[in-house]
């Protein structure tokens, strides 16, 4: 029997996250229920896709992952599930939360969810919490062997999963430029869209100086010169640092301390973030 | 063997909650311990009390909940476990934590804990954490399978299980009236006390417009008309309605806002909701 | 086999958690998996060691303890895994987390983590998440029995094993003194290092009046005299008490209020706090 994961904006507050639990456990007490988080900010798709991409790899083949983050709750929106290129599953409204997956592992198979079947018995004047009703339900059904894959309904084209608007980052003649696309919650570092991949292109090695340009529209709110470091440990207390974080992607941070607090970064496609090889200054 | 569902207002910031897994724990190590929720505010019985008929129906037959919000501790209050009429058990201070599952559902048979034999071994000394000694160990005994219901304590008359006072819902000629019991706490809806029933008494159908009348003591703080809806995507985002809520209540929200935040809205029963329908406006 | 519990300062925000989590159950599907807590302060490796001093005592025998707080990430600290003089094994950065856990419980014996063996595969690029691809990881094995204690790595000399200072309390002729060492974070009590056993020898009992005063370096913060009372039912809501906690040391709360915001009192080796038996004050 698989695991399942569930992520949500509900927010640990109230008894909405721990009914979805005990809906699974109506479906099977042998299953294994966990969380992945559910402190997404209200609505955020974007961040929800990006949760998923940071941490689906690292559960083992076949967990099935139900995520909803549903600001059209009760619209035309669809609830599908879909098969990862990697082998696990995701169930949830189809409004993007798949684009990161979508895009980086990769989508074999997706189903919309047949609520005839998969929607729990007396819930249907129920308008307002498919997160239970329908998508932990659903996910419950699965992971537990209730339902097939092919079960959870009707096929459709992979290529009709919704995705957000994506910047992709660009090499130019010496320097990288990206988005800044989510913030380490609780330590304040940013985590940008520029892989190791593109940024070892110009050349650069731990203890490098790197020039960080970051910027909103057109306006340029931080522009400095700090270390590409191995490590935290690597720069002093209070230090910014350049490093790989744990999606082999590039981020900034201050040791010990909170980038995006102290220069009042955010996140999305119009935070721009340019590296380079650092210039020699020269006093003459 | 049934999972045992931990709710308390010791939040997840020190090591209390964990104590108490470990104590379940301790009394069987294939017992499954699940929260409900550990962020009810402080001493706040009336909420603890919802968050259980919010969440109980949901799990399985025969679940064990312990609830532990506890002003009393060390008091003279009693500390009971009951069956509800519905196959769950509810192990808690008996100081209003019952309120709404004894009216909603009923209450089959209660029993006053006895600590002679349900409570961890060479905790005698500790008088302020009875959540962990008492409650997370009854609890862990109970669903586990150790003793029997009939081996939590003494039977005792359903009708003295303590219930905090309840504001009824009440139909006038053209309206109902009733209390805000709650909010959505990440959300901010207002759920009221008034049921799809008691409502459609009025002979409102979805797309009705609704005037929403709400007052504290006897001052009015909100008045105006909205839309009664089938769920948020009826609404514009930003406009509010009124809608059915998962405990079958009605409630009224923002699409995509905070309706508590926008206009200062609290709860208790000094916050009264008044629903009727909206009157034509005529210009002449 | 063994539960797995993790500690860490990752907050729930996003996905940190629950790659741990994957990453255990990739070890193990049939492992279970609990938190501590992951709310510990940034950085803040006192208070971690003080969460597992209030915690790991709770949990059955032969427990896996996982705690990451972890501000040299990267640096020459080491990876260890200790096993407790009461049975329970704890896996951490050496950087003093297990400081009371060393002092009040003892360790029997200490392991560096081999590296070769006891991390994540595919990991080698990651500098910065030590906490999912060598800590949990390692964890994990243990507790499922995939490798034993001994595989952990090369033995160290216990005393090699790294300790935080702390300040002793001392009983003076007619007082005790000692810091303030934790908050209740939720409820704002003190928690003080005063054993029950220090301050008994005070000659005091349930209902003495005692005088407590807080200083902050040379300064006093606070002084009044309160209740050593056997629980809060036994003052008035609103009303300062003395208290045994459940660590078994004395602790300072306002019932049903918070006496750390009250008096703005912090935590650490420079908050001392005195207690004295009251004096008599007569009125001539």
């Amino acid at each position: 029997m698989a695991a399942l994961v569930l992520q949500s904006d509900f927010g640990h507050g109230d008894g909405a996250v721990s009914a979805m639990y005990g809906v699974a456990q109506g479906v099977s007490e042998d299953l294994r229920v966990y969380d992945l988080t559910h402190e997404i900010p209200q609505y955020d798709i974007w961040e929800a896709s990006y949760r998923l991409i940071q941490t689906v790899g690292y559960w083992p083949k076949g967990t099935v992952f139900v995520s909803v983050v549903d600001p059209g709750v009760g619209s035309t929106r669809r609830s599908i599930g879909v098969k990862t290129r990697d082998g696990h599953y995701i169930i949830t409204p189809d409004n993007g939360t798949l684009t990161h997956i979508k895009r980086m592992v990769g989508i074999q198979e997706a189903r919309i969810i047949d609520e005839t079947t998969n929607r729990l018995a007396g819930s249907g004047e129920s308008y307002t919490f498919h997160g239970r009703d329908i998508y932990a339900y659903t996910g419950a059904r699965l992971a537990s062997g209730v339902i097939t894959f092919e079960q959870v309904g009707p096929q459709v084209d992979v290529d009709s999963v919704i995705q957000l608007p994506v910047v992709e980052p660009v090499r130019e003649k010496d320097s990288v430029s990206g988005t800044i696309d989510v913030l380490d919650v609780r330590f304040g570092s940013l985590w940008t869209n520029i892989s190791r991949e593109l940024f070892l292109g110009l050349g650069l090695t731990h203890g490098s100086r790197v020039e960080v340009t970051i910027s909103k529209d057109s306006r340029i709110l931080y522009k400095n010169i700090m270390t590409y470091a191995k490590s935290f440990a690597d720069v002093n207390v209070g230090e910014p640092l350049l490093y790989v974080n744990s999606l082999d992607c590039l981020a900034v941070a201050i040791n010990q301390g909170s980038f995006s607090k102290a220069y009042n970064i955010g996140t999305g496609n119009a935070w721009r973030i340019q590296l380079r090889k650092a210039p020699r200054i020269i006093y003459e």
